[in-house]
């Protein structure tokens, strides 16, 4: 399989947790997202949304969307479970996950923040404020939901980590480009914290990555 | 069970289907949107998003996030199925289903809509020409997904409707409302129309809720 992706984007980091916690090695590719590398007509041949990651199976299928991917690996490679077993905890891992992969990074991705400035004229103050925005937004609601729950352990769903963290950990990465003040976001400080500890998460941030840069 | 929902609501849109398709008969509830009913602290304390849809459990869990609901309900009530059964035609359907459910509608709702009003002063129009640009920036996406592929069907993928039929459609209502020109998406009005021949679809749409309004 090869993975191609970002260092800095959020959704092929949840892909490289992902494959780290399973075991499971892959050819890394890049494609540099501010050098729209990702609108090459060859890429858009294998993504027509033009975005990171995809996964190219050894079959030459090509898998797109990262929350996809996700499912996909669970449902090959079920050791360690990126789910819980029961569907009503399954759902509540998913609804965290869809926190940020739905709800807050697509409001404030690169193409976003460049339609921003481009057509309304945006200063990158101002789209800073509002990314800030939709981060807080959405951290606000994934607070709320894991900080009395008892279902919510050393990680969002457990003493595992699962399909939640996988998905908030890039966001707190993100959050922090943006200048975002976590110590509103407590349980999710801690559950970050605890992520990090863990070196299939800890390898998989961005300043560990091939195509890294300052 | 039941669903809280709006009849406009896209999200809400995609769970009356696939009750629909399950057969599953669920007590209907509603909170106004465009009145911010979402935004009453009993309804926060239900779903910390402030977003519809939520699924109140007999047993009194809430579910949030229509995605998430979606897989409990097939998880729970199998019959038919949402996904096909091999792992990469699931994970090609659950990447069709987050074009819309990620990359288009989070973009342009009511909430983001309003924050462009009254942050960046835009015009209704502005916003409205906002909205098609992320609806046919994803809608290309989607056609060039389904167009070529020969696991397309009658519907997204194969000849029954999946989880991807059920995001599709309500996004292509909500396109309608700001005018996007389908005629360039000739394989999602295809679709479409295929989809609305069916009851369960059918039943589901705006107009056709308790809670419509003209």
């Amino acid at each position: 399989m090869k993975l191609i992706g970002y260092f800095r984007s959020s959704a092929a980091f949840r892909v490289r947790i992902a494959l780290n916690l399973k075991g499971i090695a892959v050819e890394h590719a890049f494609r540099h997202l501010r050098k729209g590398e990702q609108r090459a007509p060859e890429y858009a041949a294998l993504n027509p949304q033009k975005l990171v990651p995809a996964l190219v199976l050894d079959t030459g299928e090509v898998l797109t969307q990262s929350m996809a991917i996700l499912e996909y690996l669970d449902e090959t490679h079920p050791e360690p479970p990126l789910l819980p077993a029961d569907p009503v905890g399954r759902a509540r891992v998913r609804a965290l996950a869809l926190i940020p992969t739905a709800d807050i990074h697509p409001i404030q991705n690169l193409r976003v923040m460049a339609y921003l400035r481009q057509k309304y004229d945006q200063s990158e103050e101002s789209t800073f404020a509002w990314s800030r925005h939709w981060i807080e937004t959405g951290f606000e609601a994934y607070e709320a939901m894991v900080a009395n729950d008892p279902r919510t352990g050393l990680y969002s769903h457990g003493d595992r980590p699962t399909m939640a963290d996988l998905c908030l950990v890039p966001q707190v990465f993100n959050a922090a480009r943006f200048k975002v003040d976590m110590s509103r976001f407590p349980t999710l400080q801690r559950i970050h914290a605890a992520c990090l500890k863990l070196p299939a998460f800890d390898a998989a941030q961005p300043s560990k990555q091939p195509d890294a840069e300052p």
